[in-house]
């Protein structure tokens, strides 16, 4: 089995593809988002943000500070302070002081919250399936891979 | 030359590679932007919605009206108004009117706002060559068919 060759592009070709493929991916990535954005809003009655915040707390049974938070979902501090001061007068985020420092606490999911967010998130893994159902295991493994190697990219880029 | 057999995967592992497919699609799209971001901060003194708005209206020489812009980059129409103020002021944008309707006008670049933003082009796509560089033309094609595929989801579910 002779491997398949190579496309021949000149650098300018690439780069221009590489352009063109930057765009697809910020494209369909804004176009997931506020698909998923919309379906919180009429199925759930629910925000992104908010969302987001429990889909990071879910993931950090021992609780995160303000700032882990901001920093991961890549929003400010005062947006975060307040998504978290509304989760908790729900009772679905709970505040904890952190032995050893009186100023600082760290927030995680109550267990009324990891039930609610549970729901959520197979509501979410469900709308997900539907969006990516185009798309084949090996569709999603190639990209899988090319995403990671995106990644590693950025990584050495720092 | 007999075809790969597609990974077999049950429904629930297919349906769990999709969300981890699109929570990698979310990582590495806001990863570039926010690099995107830095550069143009750092490197040219601009903003990333300065740019955007700028990109939008160089693909549009007749011009566009501010909800146009709106939509086409997600944003609310305010803040498009108050870039597009500045960059008015700054002469890189023009409001010409709309002929048979008074109240409303149309925003186009104008020769310098073209030059400027033809520079900035440039230098954009080199950083996307760069941050791209690990994908060569074949890793290219596949992940531009499969956003395609993706896209072509996105319509019919409209």
């Amino acid at each position: 089995m002779t491997p398949t060759p190579e496309t021949e592009l000149t650098p300018e070709q690439l780069s221009k593809a590489r352009l063109r493929l930057w765009l697809k991916l910020l494209r369909a990535s804004g176009r997931i988002e506020d698909e998923v954005r919309r379906r919180l809003r009429s199925d759930l009655d629910w925000t992104l943000p908010r969302f987001d915040v429990m889909s990071v707390l879910a993931r950090q049974p021992e609780g995160m500070k303000m700032n882990e938070i901001s920093k991961k979902l890549r929003v400010s501090n005062g947006n975060i302070t307040g998504i978290v001061d509304k989760l908790t007068e729900e009772g679905l985020t709970l505040r904890v002081p952190v032995p050893g420092d009186r100023r600082a606490h760290k927030v995680c999911l109550t267990p009324k919250g990891e039930d609610v967010f549970a729901e959520h998130a197979a509501i979410h893994e469900g709308w997900i399936n539907g969006i990516l159902g185009g798309l084949n295991s090996d569709d999603i493994e190639g990209m899988i891979r090319r995403l990671d190697q995106l990644d590693l990219t950025l990584d050495e880029g720092r």
